[in-house]
Formats: structure tokens, C-alpha cells, sequence
């Protein structure tokens, strides 16, 4: 991606739009470039000419000198194609577009903005936009959004937005609390360049350690989660555009697509991302990444006020923290510098009265070298009274020491506004500014340190004849290829090869065979009515359990043919009967659905009618990782009842997750799989058996072209 | 309770505690009432005598003038009791205590606690304290805190606090968010006055429009929750402590009691209070109250970023709101404002790059005036370029629309930090920051709006000899009153007093007398064997369903007393059969547990084995009414089941409801029982019946003296 690269560091730049009217927009983007003080040269270009701000206005793209590296655009939208033509031919491979008008527009944007894709191709020109509002990088005071800023602060995280509006909050945002900003990109459209290409450059970028986005749609999908999955850096992402109600809208703003949201949000967790939806969330992630990653659960807790000690400790216990015992010694030193000395201090740590900062940066120093503490919480009431210099060395203290130990100290302030917004200037240091907000900041940073050491977990290979597998899945005759689904011992045969197993099971055509077959599996059977016309067994009672002679079997048979019959007679066509010996264990579903964004899924959820009915499930992107299937089990609500329930055995845990893992696989490599649903998956003390199976083929011919 | 009434308006105030030495905490106390402008008297009192701000120092409490309204305390805790008593015998009735060294600080202050309360009782005096920072009301200035306060600015909410620090913290929040506020009180270890009085009396207080609460533990529970019922004012509760982690700390800090959190939090939504557990939460709820309440579900959003117009739909879909589509002439009115005469507008309204605000003045006119439109959510981006006036002019319209309509209008101001902090310094009308929180705070306000209607909502009367059943829960001989359980038709007997159906059964001793009893009820019965050491009759197998003849059941019986008298023989000391007839339907759990706070509860879940684990079910304080009750199973995750599931028959709702409603009568008039539980209480399509019942006995040596 280092193609990209010019997009943020260019030496020469031409704004074209640009005239000396005050309401011209294009002249907002040369007076930030000069408040940014923009390291490089600025040539701005526009039809009438004239001067602005000493620099003389070219009249066209030709009078350029060779050698621009970029050109940023903002003229009405039909005039667009010709002059992204002229930088082509003036040998300009990067260009900015923040016009509206295009794909958000209707048919005739739609025509605009290909031909400016044309353009691209002929002249290999890279784009950013069209309907955004440029880019931004602190490093070289590069600033090309159109409505005036505030001078944006530097520092280390990035933010890439799909819309403006948005965009120009959280620089906002980001400058009230001081957070610093390396580079901002406004993609919005993405008619060339995108949030993948993006992602991509910035992960390897040297001045980024942290990275934003806001998104409303995310096309390439699994491109996307692949991205994703590479970068080590935190990727927090503010995806929008999950509703019925917003999906219009968001069409005609950036030209969005939905997803799905349960598989969007699936793939940012899987990939390591982080997912937000407010933004206070978000800023106090950007706060929390700025200090090390809280390595384990452990914390201290030190306040100044009772309130805030008792608000701390509920929400480390709703975040699972520990609160561990401090040694003796620790405390001893804190308790002689209060004035009170009947009070024993504990873990959280209630310094009620102590007005002390020499002894609270005894303290910090103390607790932060214990080996069993991983991060401190300090709650920092302050008011009034003292030398404002004193918190300011204290703070400054505390820096160094979350530095040097590689913990993080989430201080939250609690002072009047003034003294908060002061620090806050005065500090690149976190400053929160209330507890239950440092707290779940450091929470989502243990988290994220725990992800980012799965990113390297792969999913195994599995050693198949592909090719078959997807002969057998599309049918190897020409009735075959034509039925949309596999069922029954078809089904079964697609899902062996992988290696799942499936409950011992013989399909036949008549009543006195499902008899027959009965006696060799041994009792109690199961009779199953296959038909592809039949979805819902259970509806047509065309599932009998407990059965233990032969004379049941056929007797139950003859049953299900004549219900049959009265109830769907369709079904008669291509009924079969399958028997299978009944299975004693948890009754799971295990399923896979195709998203046209990012691929193959995989679902684990609860079988039965009710528990169905209570939607509970787990979901992955395919293929996953034994560890992966293993947190899939574990995130299962229930999941307990596997180990065993009030004197029963418990499942066996391995064979649940070698499906998992195999069927994962299974959909991941064969793309011919639209949909999989095996249900019930049971899983015996000794194994786990597919009892019933149903694959959906991919068609093409879904209207996706 | 217009006894509390002089703790915020007396005309006289001692101020005990004060000299001139600079860290005297009664010094700030005068300087806070001085900045405050108090409009009553004040009285330094301090042994040291001399003068402080041109006002002498007493140096006793014998030199006060008579008629001195309320004295503030704030000497070390073994001077308090004595510093009352004086008061007492100068006939002050109204006493504030800031010292902290009582109850919170191990038995030599529990002994000062003690000797104060004999005085309150033996001199009539009300206090409010020890161990908080006093009584602010912004009408007459009085402001009592000891810690330096910036000018408290005036509004209709008042705060209760059981934590000083808290509470400052949340003056602050105030202040800087400029709500307002009309009272405050620190109620610190509450001797004597507490939230319940204190909210008695903000709920007639005509200053107060909101009342606020951070409360640590609630003592008498029952008697907050009936208080709470009666207040149509909003209440938004913070309530801590609810975790063990934190009762520890919170013990020492104000001594409060832990409650289970459970109960305390369906106290709050019954009664019809807002629970919150995050600050910034709070302030969302304190600016949307200041509003209209939203009388209903539907929305228009007008927004000039689309980005945001984006994010707010998703909010709405979130919270469930609507968003109609507004009539052609007020759209056409609208885009003729426009600049690209493209777009066409809808609901959200993306007014895109229309920066005009006489047009928004239009836009929010016309759009409030509609009668299908509940309420406005206006994003109002507003990045530089025009005149500082016209946003003013602008918000001033809206605010009088609001009022003038009675309905909301959710500003959330999108522009750089000082223009937010200049705009919320200049209108008390409530300016929200981000998306999220306005449309969440609308949400929050609509939710207050239907459960205001359901106060007045009372459980019926049952006719019933409650003494009779009293006497059945206790046991009416000897022996009957020594056991701690109700099994069996025992615990059948009582329920069926109030109503409850139960299940048709029959109890006999032996296993012949069992076949009998099948006979005449038909079949299938159920089988079970019922003890008092036999908890969970599922482990033992001894509940056997399905059977089908006498032969059967005898059967049965007998390999069932084999069983017990092999696994668990104890049972064999009271063991009975009880013969049942099986019933078909959802199988369901009403249960109940006394709480010692707050009093007998009701729960519905769903009951068998599987859905038990899952742990769902719904909590109410007992009694409830049909309307509550038919909340409580819409609340039951999953209860679309009772409607039919794949054909099945819909249950008997009504009886369901008649079931709930009966049983919490029962538990909160016959406090003889401490927990009831039915389980299963089965749901057929023709009623509810009670199958299985389980009372535990209320016992007078639970170690509660």
C-alpha cells in the first residue's frame, strides 16, 4: 500500500476550486493548510484567478508545474470528470475529490462517477473520495477539509470516516480532550480508495498507534476481517447503518450498503477489532490506548473519596475484576500519613481525608511494583485549597510511573470544570472523569490485549478431495444438480468427508425396510420422513422417537405415509424413510449461512423447540480455530449443562468442538454451500453425531449481478 | 413532613465549629453561605471566639440569640454530643451534623451515635448527618457544605446524596452542564433523617421538578418503595454498593447495609423510579426532564450531517421508536430551502449542506405541529462561518416551541468545544453532545411518561379468613409447627385458600393405595414421592410421569420406595405418595422469597430442567395488579411460547395472570411465609394449575435481633 502513501505526504499540492469569493469553499481548504502550516507547496487553481492569501490563483490544471503530487477537488460534480482527465494528463497520480453529486445522486451521479473511474484506470491514478472531506496528517500540516477547524492536535491515533459530518465531531472530540490525532481521512464514497486499502496502510504506518473508523457499509467483507486480522494495533469501529431506518438514508449520504449486522459485528470481534456505538465509548477507548495494555484482572484501587471507592468496586465486579489484598507494609506506609489513624486501609483503597500528594505518589509507586497488581485505578477528588502546581507534579509522577512499569494508571479526576478542562490541556496523559468510565476503558483493554493474542490462531488443514466434495454438494447426474438442497444420507455424505460424524442411519423406500434396517441397528430407532418438500419435521409429526421393535417401525411408517399424504401430498414424490439408532446426549444445531460481504459463517446454538424459540447462539466467521470453537462453547448461554446436569454425563466437549471446527472448514473451502443446518448435533459422552443434516446449494442466480 | 421544612429555610443559623485559622473546615462553611448570598442570619459559634468576616465568633452555644432555627455542627466527634444537648436545651429543633466518627468508625463511635439519638429523642430536635456535607438550597442561599463550592447554580432539581464526594462531584456536573438545581442534601450516616423522609418531602416541594438520589443502602425498604409509588415527580436513582466487593468499603465509608441488588432494582422500576448506574447517564436524564415528556413513539429527526442522520436512525430502531413520514407540503416547504434542489427530504431529514436558520425555524414549526409526531430529535452541526447570533435567536424559537406544544425537542449541538460550553452557559433549555444520548434520554423520558400512568395501578382484595391461613402456614398442632416446610397438599391447602387451582391429586401411603387413587382420577397420572429431605425430586427419579394403568402405578411406587429407601432412607420417615393427573402445557415457576428490606417478593420463570439453568425469570415486590402481571409475563423472555408453538394450543393467559396475581397476595399478607414456591404451575389452554408447591416457614431466630 505504499502507493497510498503520497495521499499523506506530498510535496506539491494543487487545490482546484479555489476563487476569491468569501464563501468559496475551496479557499477554506488553502487558509487551513496555512494555519496547519502545511510543510509543502500549495498551488491553488480556478477558473477566474486572481490571488488569496499571496498566493496566485492558476486559471487552469495546465498551468501547473510538473511534479504535483496530489490534487484535491471542489467543483460542482459535472465538472469533475474533465479536470480528474487533466490531472491524468498532467501526470498527477493522487487525487482528492470532496464534491457531492455522484453515486449518491441518482442515475446522472451514478454517470459522473464512472467515467471518473475510467479516468483512474487510463491515467493509474488513485482516488480518495468523491464526497468526503479530504485528508489530514499532523506530521507535515497537510489539512484538506473544506469547513474551517480548530489547529488539530497531533499524536498518535488515526481516524478514518465514511462521512464528514461525523468526521469533523470526533476531530472534535478528539481535540477537546486532547487526545491528539495523526491522520485523518474522510473516504467518503470510496470510489477507488477504501476502508481496506486504508486499514491496510495505516497499520503499517510509523506516527498511527491507534486507529478509528467510522463506517456505514463495508463492501469487500472478508477482505475487510483478513485486514483486520493482520493488524496489532487497537482498531476501534464505529459502524453505523444497522437498521431499516437508517438504510435509506445512509444510501443517499455516502451510498452505503447494509450487512447484517450479527456478521458484521462478528467479523470486527473475530478480527480483533474493537466495535462502538457511542461516542464517549469511543473517546475513552482513544484515552485507555494511550497507556499500556492492562496485562491481567488485578487491580488497585485508590480514592479519595468513600463514594467513589464503593462505585469503583461495583463496577470491577461487573467487569470481573479482582480486588487483591496489599501487603501489610504498603498499607502501613499509606495509614501513617493520614490524620485519622483509626482507619484500615484495604483494597479499595479510601484515603477519606488525606490531603497529601507527596504521600499519594508514595502510594502509586508502591502498589504499582507489586508483581500481583496489574493496573491502578486512582480516583483523584480534588477541590480547592492547594497550590495548583501540586497536582501537576503528582500527574506528571504518575506518567513516568505507568511508563517505567508498564502498567496502566486510569486517573480520573473529579475537580471543578476549569480545573479539569486545564489539565486536560495540559497533559497528553489520560485524564478521565468518572469512575465507572476509567473503569470499563481499562476493561476493553484487557480485552483487547487477550484478542490480540489469538490474531495468530489459524484453523487447521484438513486433508480432502475437494474437488468431490463439490462434485457431490452440485450433483454429480442432471436431476441432481437440479434439486436446490441436499438432504438426508446426501447430505450426510458431504458433511463425512470432513470428517463429522453422523448418527449410524440407513434412508429406504418402504415400510417393511425401515423395518429390516431396524433390526440390524439394534433398538431404540428413529424413524425420520425425508422429502425436500418437508422443512419442519416436527410440524408434520414426520419424526417418531423411541422406537424398540420392528413391528413399531413398520406400524410407525405406514402412519407417517398416510399423514403424509393427507397433509402434503407434494411430499409423496421424493419421500423416503430414514432410520436411525437413537442418540442420548445434548441436542445442539450447528449451521452455516453464506454473507455476500464475508463469506461463510458458522453457528452454534441450542436444538429443541424451545430453547430455538429462546435464539440463543453463538457466531464466527468461518473456518475457525480449535481455541476459537472452544470460546464459541464457552460463550454458549447454558453452557454448563454440558458438563454434565444433576447426576447426568457430561458431553464430550473434544467432539463437539472437531465439528465445529470440521464443518467450519467444510463451508469455508466449499463455496458451492449457500447454507448449512445441521440440527440436531448430539453430542453423547462419546462423541458428536450429526442426526439430521440440510444443505442449501449456491445459485447464481440470486439478482446479484 | 413539614417538620424538615426549616432544614431549608431558617431564618437563623448557627454555625458551630468556626475560628479564624485558615484550614478551619467551619470558616468555609461562612464563606459559602456569604457567596451564596444567604438571606437569613448567621451565627459563628467557636470556643476560640474573635471575628471572621466582620462577623463575631461566639464562644458558646449559651450566647446565641433565641430563636435560632438550625445549627450546623463541625467539631471532633467526641465534642458533638454534648455541643447537642446544648442545642437541644437552647431549643434549636433542627441540627446538621458534618463531623464524621460515628457509626462508620468501630464502637467508640457507635457510642457517640447512641448518646446523639437520645438526645434528638429527649429534646425533639430532627438531625440530617453525621458524617455528610450539609443542606444547600439555592431560594435563599443557604449553602452548608464545608468544602468550597464555586456559586451552586439555581434550577428544579434537587440531589440527595449519602456521599459527600459523590454528591460534589454531581454539583459539579450540574454546574457545568448549567441544569440547575434547587436543593441538595448530604444525608451522610443518617442518624435520624433519611432518604425516605427526604424524598416525602421533596415530593411536595414546589421548587422541586426532579429529584435525584446516590444512595449506598436502603434501610427501610418497603417503606421507600410505598413513598416512591406515591411522587409523580421524576426520581432518578443512583444506587452503589451492590456487589461484595464494594459492601466493605461502603460499610466503613457510611455504613450502609448491602441489599440484594435484585430486589432493590425491581423496587425502583415498580415504584416507578429511574434507576441509573453511570454519571454521564444521569445528566442525560436531568437535561431531558427539563422537557416535555415524550407522550409517544414517534420521531422526526432533522439533522445537516448525514452521518449523524444515520447514527440517530439506528438509535431509533434501537429504542423501538418510529420515524412517520412527514406530509408532502411540509417536505416541499423544506427542500425549496435548499440549495441542490436534488435531494429529495424524509424522516430523517438530511438537510445536507442548508445552512439557514431562519429555514430550521421554519422546518421545527412546521414538523412540531403535527399531530403524528410525538416529538423532534435536531442535529444541529454548526462548524464556524456565521453570525454568533443567529444559533441564539434560533434556540430561543425552539425552546418556546416546546413549550408551546408540549412536546420535546432533543437539541444535540454538533460544533466546537467553547461554542458548546458558551450555548449551555446560555440557556437553561437542555444542548446534548452526541446522537445517542438525546434519542437514549427521549427514550428514558417516554418510559417515565407510561410508568406515571401505572402508579395509581393496586392489586384487588380477596376475601379470604387470613387468620385461618396463618394458622395453616404455622401449623395447627404441635408437630405440624415444628416443621420448617409445607409439602405436598399441605402447602396445596394454602394456595387453594386464595384461589390458586392446583393440579387434581390425591395423597396416599402406600403403593396399592396409589393404584386405587389412578383409577378414579384416569389417566396418565404422575407419580411422586413427596418428603421433607426430598428437595429436587428430578435426582432421585422420584417423580414418574406417563403412566397408564393401575398396574403401572403400583409398579412404580414400589420401585420408587426401593430406590429412596436405598439412596436417601431418611425420606422413608414422612415419605407419601401423591398421585396426580398429568396435565398438558407450559410448564412455568411462581415463586416467591421475603425479603428482609423490602418484603415479599413475586418471581415468574420458566420451569423444567433445561430452561431452569438458563436462569429466566421476572421479579416484582408483591402484591402485584392484573396489568402488572401481564407485564411481568411480556417481560418473560420467551413468552411467545405460551401463544402456541408450531401449532400447539395457545395457554390459558388470564389464568396465568389470575395465578400470579392470587399467589402475591398471599405472600405479602401471610408474612408467616418466608419463600412459596410452585414448580411447575402448568399453563394448559384451560387453566393454570399449581402441580407442585413448596413453602418455607418465616422463623423468628434468623439471627435478625
Amino acid at each position: 500500500m505504499r502507493e497510498l502513501h503520497k495521499f499523506f505526504y506530498p510535496e506539491k499540492v494543487a487545490v482546484v476550486g479555489v476563487s476569491q469569493r468569501k464563501a468559496n469553499l475551496g479557499r477554506n481548504i488553502i487558509s487551513n493548510l496555512l494555519e496547519h502550516e502545511y510543510s509543502g507547496e500549495i498551488y491553488p487553481v480556478g477558473p477566474k484567478g486572481g490571488a488569496i492569501y499571496g498566493m496566485r490563483i492558476l486559471t487552469s490544471i495546465e498551468e501547473l508545474p510538473d511534479g504535483i503530487d496530489q490534487a484535491v477537488i471542489l467543483t460542482p460534480a459535472p465538472t469533475v470528470p474533465e479536470i480528474v482527465e487533466r490531472c491524468g494528463k498532467k501526470g498527477i497520480k493522487h487525487i482528492v475529490i470532496e464534491s457531492g453529486g455522484f453515486d449518491e445522486y441518482g442515475e446522472q451521479g451514478q454517470i459522473l462517477a464512472s467515467s471518473i473511474k475510467r479516468m483512474l484506470a487510463q491515467y493509474k491514478m488513485r482516488l480518495i473520495g468523491p464526497n468526503g472531506i479530504g485528508v489530514i496528517n499532523t506530521e507535515n500540516g497537510l489539512c484538506l477539509p473544506f469547513p474551517n477547524l480548530e489547529r488539530v492536535s497531533p499524536g498518535a491515533t488515526s481516524i478514518l470516516s465514511q462521512s464528514g459530518g461525523v468526521g469533523i465531531s470526533f476531530i472534535q472530540e478528539f481535540n477537546t480532550e486532547n487526545i491528539g490525532i495523526n491522520k485523518f481521512i474522510s473516504i467518503g464514497n470510496k470510489l477507488d480508495v477504501d476502508e481496506i486499502d486504508l486499514l491496510d496502510y495505516l497499520a503499517t504506518d510509523d506516527g498511527t498507534k491507534v486507529i478509528f473508523m467510522y463506517l456505514e457499509g463495508i463492501r469487500r467483507g472478508r477482505d475487510f476481517f483478513e485486514v483486520l486480522k493482520r493488524v496489532k494495533k487497537p482498531v476501534i469501529i464505529f459502524k453505523s447503518n444497522t437498521s431499516n431506518l437508517s438504510a435509506k438514508i445512509a444510501h443517499s449520504h455516502t451510498s452505503a450498503l447494509v450487512s447484517d449486522d450479527r456478521v458484521v459485528d462478528t467479523a470486527i470481534k473475530q478480527g480483533g477489532g474493537i466495535r462502538v456505538s457511542e461516542v464517549r465509548e469511543m473517546i475513552n477507548l482513544a484515552k485507555i490506548f494511550k497507556l499500556p495494555l492492562l496485562k491481567g484482572k488485578r487491580l488497585a484501587v485508590v480514592s479519595r473519596s468513600g463514594g467513589h471507592a464503593v462505585i469503583a468496586a461495583d463496577y470491577c465486579q461487573r467487569y470481573g475484576f479482582e480486588l487483591p489484598d496489599l501487603p501489610a507494609e504498603v498499607l502501613d506506609r499509606a495509614e501513617n500519613r493520614l490524620r485519622a489513624k483509626v482507619i484500615k486501609l484495604a483494597n479499595p483503597m479510601d484515603l477519606g481525608d488525606l490531603y497529601d500528594v507527596e504521600a499519594y505518589r508514595m502510594i502509586m509507586s508502591d502498589i504499582i511494583k507489586l508483581p500481583d497488581i496489574d493496573g491502578i485505578v486512582f480516583l483523584f477528588t480534588y477541590f480547592s485549597f492547594y497550590d495548583p502546581s501540586i497536582p501537576e507534579d503528582m500527574i506528571s509522577y504518575i506518567v513516568d510511573l505507568a511508563e517505567q512499569y508498564k502498567k496502566p494508571i486510569g486517573l480520573c479526576l473529579l475537580s471543578w470544570f476549569a480545573e479539569e478542562q486545564r489539565l486536560k490541556k495540559l497533559f497528553k496523559f489520560p485524564i478521565f472523569t468518572t469512575t465507572e468510565e476509567v473503569i470499563g476503558a481499562l476493561y476493553r483493554s484487557h480485552e483487547f490485549y487477550l484478542r490480540r493474542g489469538q490474531k495468530d490462531e489459524t484453523a487447521p488443514e484438513i486433508t480432502v478431495d475437494k474437488f468431490r466434495v463439490k462434485k457431490l454438494v452440485e450433483g454429480e447426474t442432471l436431476d441432481e444438480a437440479k434439486l436446490p438442497l441436499l438432504l438426508g444420507q446426501r447430505a450426510f455424505e458431504v458433511i463425512k468427508r470432513y470428517g463429522v460424524k453422523t448418527a449410524e442411519s440407513v434412508e429406504t423406500s418402504t415400510a417393511e425396510e425401515a423395518g429390516d434396517v431396524a433390526e440390524k441397528l439394534g433398538y431404540p430407532v428413529v424413524l425420520k420422513a425425508t422429502s425436500a418438500k418437508l422443512v419442519h419435521k416436527t410440524e408434520f409429526g414426520a419424526v417418531i422417537l423411541n422406537l424398540d421393535s420392528k413391528e413399531k417401525v413398520v406400524e410407525a411408517a405406514k402412519n407417517l405415509m398416510k399423514r403424509i399424504s393427507d397433509k402434503a401430498p407434494d411430499a409423496l414424490d421424493d419421500l423416503r424413510f430414514l432410520v436411525q439408532k437413537q442418540l442420548k446426549g445434548s441436542e445442539l444445531i450447528v449451521g452455516s449461512k453464506r454473507d455476500k460481504q464475508f463469506g461463510a459463517t458458522i453457528l452454534l446454538g441450542w436444538g429443541g423447540v424451545l430453547v430455538e424459540l429462546l435464539k440463543e447462539s453463538v457466531l464466527r466467521l468461518a473456518p475457525v480455530s480449535y481455541d476459537e470453537a472452544s470460546r464459541m462453547i464457552q460463550e454458549l448461554r447454558g453452557h454448563e449443562l454440558l458438563g454434565g446436569f444433576r447426576g447426568g454425563s457430561p458431553a464430550d466437549i473434544e467432539s463437539l468442538k472437531d465439528a465445529i471446527v470440521r464443518l467450519s472448514i467444510l463451508v469455508h473451502e466449499v463455496d458451492e454451500i449457500a447454507e448449512l443446518d445441521i440440527n440436531p448435533l448430539i453430542v453423547t459422552p462419546n462423541g458428536a453425531y450429526a442426526v439430521d443434516c440440510r444443505i442449501v446449494k449456491s445459485t447464481v442466480d440470486e439478482g446479484e449481478f
